[in-house]
């Protein structure tokens, strides 16, 4: 299956999309099958029913939509949310901020916590601002994708639980499901969206979410209806319990290729020789290595003292340009070494650092040792680019 | 490349999705690549370059979104319509339904005409129902899926330039744009709306459209914020113009791959041995023999006999079962000899017909002989159920 990747393919190790592996690229190119046959049926059955292992979420309701992640924003604020409901949005980059605009564009209020640059609000400032308001929700982005800073969700919802039981948790996984660890029944969280490009491992087109059984009751309860159609859980909601029972429904055309690609990583990520214990703690030992080797090569994370010790993601690494360096003298240098990494994104420090991804195959397949190839070209580059340790 | 078909591939023969050839199966199945790559933002750019020369409409704007078809009328309603809108919607089967629901869901107001199962509109009727309120907008599905009913878009177009110019004139192309004639420009089309797996022949996962430039001056003078967020062309458009301009920009993450599958098969389409004109004359030619087919084996089209000649699609056909046969006698037993077909959608005929698709592939490259294949499949089965033609 190696004629999938052509000689001049670059390593992808930006923070999504990822490298996906063969078999999962074999799957996206799987013979075009009826939505509704019941060859593909079961395919989008299981798929349903593995999300929910990845999770750990036994008792929510898998959502798996034609769509990209952002998708997964407004199915929350036209499902859970109604015009005028306080959110509180806790920020940790540029995520944080679009999230909460997709929240507002619905008539909702989101209230916003944002943290400075490569860092996260204190577990003060939380429970701070959960008191000044009775809130709806209160959402959160586990790994915010331009910063990689990784918030401790778990103590989160505990605040929550604790100051206002009633709000609803929702959690923004797209940069954390598949490379971190959650408990999203254990943890109380409400509703989970994420997408397909990232720790899942597939090529991107796949908004995936679950929600709780409160989070439905909330949504079967609304006093106004859901505020949009494509988006609407109503249409949604009688299709995945359809597919889930192994009978076809209808309401828009699936993404067939993508929901076999989906199912083949699922199978592999649940049922395959690396538990999904394993597959956590293989990226908690990547991000450790890469961090260790940024900071042997003299070169500092985009994340503040503070937060370096247990506010980094597992799945990426933000690293600051050193001194005098900036994007066009290293990133160029790494494509031709056929290494792609990511340019910066948050709004106030874009051009200040660049970013690796380090999930998925990259570092769950040891065979591959893409962590030690990136490590090993930076040094080169940068050495290139006249850069000398201080 | 054959090894992407396993030996017990069925031939996929609904309408939509379709079968999808080899070299757009092997694009689905590039490579990760990252979305703001210097080898992927030209592929982006020229599939919408492409997008254009598909629907004759040089002077449009194209947008590729990832979603499934049904995305496009929540594109139309979000950002071109505002709450309190009157639209005419012409329903020829379940589809325009729904465009008319969807419609409602964002506060504008649908008006039906709806023809009887298996006719459409009649041109005196269109007109009468224009003439009586000012309609902001008038909705035309060009092939309604469920029923295989073709609408004369050019007649119905003028009629509206003559009786309300000022109308929008917005087009459901799902199932008509690759196997329908279409000259977007020409005929005034203000916005056409499409999917990924029927005429352009890959997997489903996209949501393609063309607004026209008064399409877009609507847009740009609308007196509240489009009504929704994933959804709205402010978000968009700065996408698209970047991306053609050969720059990458960044809303959402755009389904790479199927960006890849969709530049594959528009070249084909626009740059192939075969050209537009030719591809819609085998189409045609296809549907003839279809059509012809279905008659010498004594079957009835769904199509009323008013509309069979020039009211029907070329993609597709919608085929009475025999009096006294049911989707069950058939339907599995076309599924022995490999072949699938689809089972009727009308809400109120659903078990009185059955669909079969002939779109790209399968009429294009005539070594494939699937229309000879279909029809002998379809004797066979239909003597093995123990029908006899009258």
């Amino acid at each position: 299956m190696s004629s999938f990747k052509q000689a001049d393919h670059k390593l992808l190790m930006i923070p999504g999309p990822i490298e996906v592996s063969d078999d999962v690229l074999l799957a996206n190119a799987h013979p075009s099958m009826a939505h509704v046959s019941p060859d593909f049926v079961p395919v989008f059955g299981e798929s349903l029913e593995m999300l929910r292992k990845v999770a750990d979420a036994p008792s929510s309701q898998p959502f798996i939509i034609s769509g990209s992640g952002t998708l997964g924003w407004d199915l929350a604020a036209v499902n859970l949310l109604e015009k005028g409901d306080d959110v509180l949005v806790l920020t940790t980059g540029y995520f944080g901020d679009s999230f909460a605009e997709c929240i507002a564009t619905y008539g909702a209020q989101p209230t916003q916590v944002v943290a400075q640059v490569g860092s996260r609000p204190s577990e003060g400032e939380i429970e701070n601002a959960l008191k000044q308001k009775k809130y709806k929700a209160v959402t959160i982005t586990h790994v915010d994708t331009s910063t990689g800073i990784l918030m401790d969700v778990e103590a989160v919802t505990k605040i929550v639980k604790r100051v206002c039981p009633d709000t609803l948790v929702i959690l923004d996984g797209v940069c954390s499901v598949g490379s971190e660890e959650i408990h999203m029944d254990a943890w109380g969280i409400d509703y989970l969206l994420f997408a397909s490009q990232k720790g899942i491992g597939i090529p991107p087109g796949l908004s995936l979410s679950l929600a709780s059984p409160r989070a439905m009751k909330t949504f079967e309860s609304r006093s106004t209806p859901p505020a949009g159609f494509y988006t609407s859980w109503k249409k949604w909601l009688p299709v995945m319990k359809a597919y889930e029972a192994r009978t076809p429904a209808y309401f828009a055309t699936p993404p067939t290729n993508l929901i076999y690609a989906l199912h083949t990583s699922l199978k592999t990520m649940t049922e395959g020789p690396v538990s999904l214990a394993q597959r956590f703690e293989k990226h908690r030992e990547a991000s450790q290595r890469v961090k260790k080797g940024i900071e042997n090569l003299g070169l500092e994370q985009l994340a503040q003292p503070d937060s370096r010790q247990s506010g980094v993601a597992n799945g990426m690494t933000a690293v600051r340009y050193p001194r005098g360096f900036k994007a066009s003298d290293i990133l160029p240098k790494m494509a031709q070494r056929g290494v792609v990494f990511g340019a910066g994104l948050h709004k106030d420090a874009k051009d200040e650092y660049f970013r690796i991804g380090h999930m998925g195959v990259s570092v769950v397949d040891p065979a591959r040792k893409d962590v030690d190839v990136i490590l090993q070209k930076l040094e080169e580059a940068l050495a290139e680019a006249g850069y000398q340790k201080q």
